[in-house]
């Protein structure tokens, strides 16, 4: 960011507002837009369209799921790489000066004053407009469903990954452990409980700042992003995986009656 | 409020804003106004100015802590009985048909439309602007402290209650330890931990949805309000607990450095 210079707002993009199904979709990581105040944060055009950047397919995929289930989608409309929403302003990741095996050159010498003009031009509009569409429907009497959308790379740093789907949990792990239930017993997907990362490694942000203090249910998904690497992939994903998501809501309402 | 009258916007009001303390002091029953489209909620004049409508000498002691810190200070501007902002939405005590003996007549029917537009004007602004105070601060690198400051009613349901400073914690209980073992060391105060009531009673949400997902210390003060009951009062027991908080502080940072 060049000095003195005014950072607009950024706010959310919300998608399908009166949806009427019980889940809200979060979308952090779907956009690879660097403002131009930034330039192009020292990286390639090829770094910009990698995964670093965003989560490649999560966007589409989250529509997909937004129009089966009726859900409302937030997304945030600014790279991750110029503030990830899923990370407190204090963690490395929020503005991160490397990135797997990348480095930033455009984050690596960041001044207080900068950090902060980030954390509320992208940071705070996102949080509190998540904020906002959650607590509107927790004063209606409904109980909304916290789902947060995103896609990791098949390879880091070298390795390949085998699982194909993974679902992660904050402090309640109820939905998420629904959720893999289903799509093992649903899908031929590589299912995993905490893959491939967890809670333990500060990415379930979102989920803690947003659902955890209010009781809601949440989880955290994360599919192999070579999965959803097309609009028709995304698609196909969004059809696959609907109905699992509807199948942990289900046993959810189940244990919240029997308990 | 009156039918398909829009409610206005009513924003926190902030104190001591570039204030360079580490605690930020946050007073969510500091007001017992009532704005005219809720006209008096069918309650007398009597009932608008005791406990039930606010906590009677808490802002005035919160400022006095506000001067001796540099502590920055956000403060409600509307009654608990419009919407208390130390709960959410959901919860019976957010906008009450019954506060101890008092039945609340103009809480007595409340369609979900004013339910959502008390939350929009009132919860929303407070809470967010709380979110943002805490957010800017932890950007630069600062952890702040959080700390709300009420008052309670020396007699309930016709009970008197002994204590005279209650110290209530959210998750992290080491700031409320603290202070209680500093309280009982500097003053003659009769200091309870968790009194006269606790987080198991719901009274700690502002500490659960802005200090605890970002890990940060925090404490919920009750002060009985016949020790605050004059701006000569507040005056004191700022001057007694000013103090108390500094060395509560100094014993987490030494047991953040040992640990």
């Amino acid at each position: 960011m060049r000095a003195q210079e005014q950072l607009q707002s950024f706010q959310p993009l919300i998608e399908r507002e009166e949806g009427r199904g019980q889940v809200i979709l979060v979308c952090e990581h779907a956009s690879n837009v660097v403002p131009e105040a930034f330039g192009t944060l020292g990286l390639s055009r090829a770094q910009l369209e990698a995964h670093i950047a965003w989560d490649p397919g999560a966007l589409g995929l989250a529509r997909g799921l937004s129009r089966r289930l009726d859900a409302t989608l937030i997304n945030a409309p600014v790279s991750r790489l110029v503030y990830d929403c899923n990370r407190a302003p204090d963690m490395p990741g929020a503005m991160p000066t490397r990135s797997e095996i990348h480095d930033i050159p455009g984050n690596a010498l960041i001044s207080d004053e900068e950090r902060l003009a980030r954390t509320k031009a992208i940071y705070l509009p996102f949080q509190n407009g998540l904020h906002n569409l959650l607590a509107e429907r927790i004063a209606l009497g409904r109980r909304p469903v916290v789902v947060t959308i995103h896609s990791f790379t098949p390879v880091y740093f070298g390795k390949p990954r085998d699982v194909e789907f993974g679902v992660i949990h904050d402090a309640d792990p109820a939905y998420a452990q629904a959720i893999v239930r289903a799509a093992r017993q649903a899908t031929q997907l590589v299912t995993e409980l905490n893959a491939p990362y967890s809670a333990a490694d500060d990415v379930t942000h979102t989920l803690r700042i947003a659902a955890t203090p209010y009781g809601l249910q949440n989880a955290m998904l994360e599919i192999r992003n070579d999965l959803i690497a097309t609009a028709e992939a995304q698609e196909a994903m969004a059809e696959l995986i609907a109905p699992v998501l509807n199948m942990g809501l289900v046993e959810i309402q189940r244990q919240a009656k029997a308990g």
